[in-house]
């Protein structure tokens, strides 16, 4: 482990006008590529500067690999835990443990100004587009997106916030009178957070997946599994965490007219949907990112949603290739990476 | 114009052994067939038999023809006013002008139950769905389907009822707070009527049409129109109703993120809609299909809406075929048929 501000008194001793470097995990041109000499980024003003201490491989990483987004190039990585070691004019961060947002927000676009900061029009999304991410040993952050992690909540637990966030946007699109009988498809980390938050939150969920091995992690977690599509049960919410879009008629299969269909999956590949289903079933597509921090942080500490049986593995950054050579593996969930 | 109660007294002297013959429009594979020896309707318990008075050919028919729902078999025709000629036991409808809705429902299976009445898991639906429709001299319903046309509304406006109904779903469908920056797509009947209906109750849409002559229609109801997207405005709501699946993906251009888009098209081959773009932008997709009769009658009734201007023709049923032509052409709007 560095020493806290190393970095920092570096970039002051040479007046910002030689790099200190790093090791980052950069994705160039669909190519994965782990490199010791990527300069550490400087924080600007309203940001920090952030020393990582754990980050979690997301299916969107994969998707990225695979060229959604038109091909990101930069360091990969949005869910992360780390410490502030730079902060100026912020100086109340320092030292703090922190989790963070991922989209930046202008505060003065349309969209801003509406209100839908998290689709800033100017954004950029740590990771994902023109902002470097986490599978590095520094990283930078404006400082309105981060958020103290609680005293006593463990590392390997605040690194799922971003995750578990996303899952509890399920919750804040479910319209009120929506039902109660839900199925969740996909028994991935996006499909077990999703379940483990609705059964936290009083909801009794089914997941349905494909490896029994992933459903046994889902039933430690509370919540009801199953292979098949059960034939005689009609469902008032479907959840899509498949991440292929195949998936789509099955799921349309098992809603009842004017049901709901949450829509979680960001396939690098677009879909057929036979849209005269949704009409003539008069159903709800609803599609769900990015979602809120303080229920995801407030969720893990109090320990309600306890996802530490999801960690398949713990790899250093050193070693992020084959971090991620075994996070492509079918049977594996989350997968963290720490400098 | 008959007798009314003619075939009615036919039935009775043949004791139902014999059948009384009448014009009707068939559909026979997927072929349109004039047919003047097509049996006149039995009611059954609980059902009306209605002599048509006037019926409108609507987009659904054209799918219909091309195949849309596996190749419906029988008369075609779901839009119409009618007079109440035979109801056994229920002799009070008799004589009485109606329009009526359009899908049967069983009361008893799990969708009635949840009060899901128009996607009864036995329906037939008028036209469409193993029940004869109204492009024939008579036809039957169930009586609980039948509403009174009110006095003083003529069959030229009465007839419109359905589909103002349809119109008037996407109001119900949509969320309180879904915003009032509205683009409707397709200015073919569905799309002038959802506007108009729009228009009605206070909202201002506006309807994108390729049709010069159409939008110069809906302007004569009081709808703002364009030929071209607007460049520089995101809208809060968009309405399909362009019958093409093709369109989608410049509908999801002009849509803020969190806004809605309200599927009406019943198109007869799936489309292709690039899934992820509803997740990143967190939109809305709302299916809609029939809605409902009282709306849509006192909005006739009290001249809010008045399709009058939507009539581009009126021919006798048996020159249905040459009515079907003219339907088909672009520039046309509602087609009228009367027995």
């Amino acid at each position: 482990m560095k020493e806290p501000g190393h970095c920092a008194r570096f970039f002051v001793e040479a007046d910002h006008l030689t790099y200190s470097t790093m090791l980052a995990l950069v994705l160039d041109n669909g190519q994965l590529d782990l490199r010791s000499d990527h300069p550490v980024p400087i924080p600007g003003p309203g940001e920090a500067l952030l020393q990582v201490r754990l980050a979690g491989i997301c299916g969107t990483d994969m998707a990225l690999i695979q060229g959604y987004k038109g091909g990101y190039s930069g360091v990969l990585g949005h869910e992360y835990v780390a410490e502030v070691i730079e902060a100026p004019g912020q100086e109340q961060w320092l030292g703090r443990r922190v989790v963070g947002e991922i989209n930046t927000t202008c505060g003065h676009c349309a969209h801003c100004r509406r209100g839908l900061v998290t689709h800033c029009q100017y954004r950029h999304v740590l990771g994902i587009l023109n902002w470097d991410g986490a599978f590095a040993e520094y990283m930078n952050s404006p400082v309105e997106l981060l958020h103290p992690v609680p005293e006593g909540l463990p590392d390997e637990m605040a690194v799922f916030t971003e995750p578990v966030a996303a899952a509890y946007a399920t919750l804040r699109d479910l319209p009120a009178d929506a039902g109660n009988r839900i199925i969740i498809f996909g028994d991935g980390l996006l499909g077990q957070l999703i379940a483990a938050a609705l059964v936290a939150e009083g909801y009794d969920p089914l997941l349905l997946g494909r490896h029994p091995s992933k459903l046994e992690v889902a039933n430690t977690l509370g919540i009801r599994t199953t292979l098949a599509v059960p034939g005689d049960v009609e469902f008032d919410i479907a959840v899509d965490a498949t991440g292929r879009a195949e998936a789509l008629s099955t799921i349309l299969d098992c809603l009842r007219p004017r049901g709901t269909l949450i829509l979680k999956t960001t396939a690098a590949h677009p879909g057929t949907l036979d849209l005269s289903r949704i009409v003539v079933n008069e159903l709800h597509v609803i599609g769900s990112r990015c979602g809120p921090f303080p229920e995801a942080l407030d969720a893990l500490s109090s320990g309600r949603l306890d996802p530490a049986p999801l960690i398949s593995a713990t790899y250093p950054l050193a070693k992020a290739m084959k971090a991620f050579e075994y996070a492509a593996q079918s049977s594996v969930l989350k997968v963290l990476l720490y400098p």
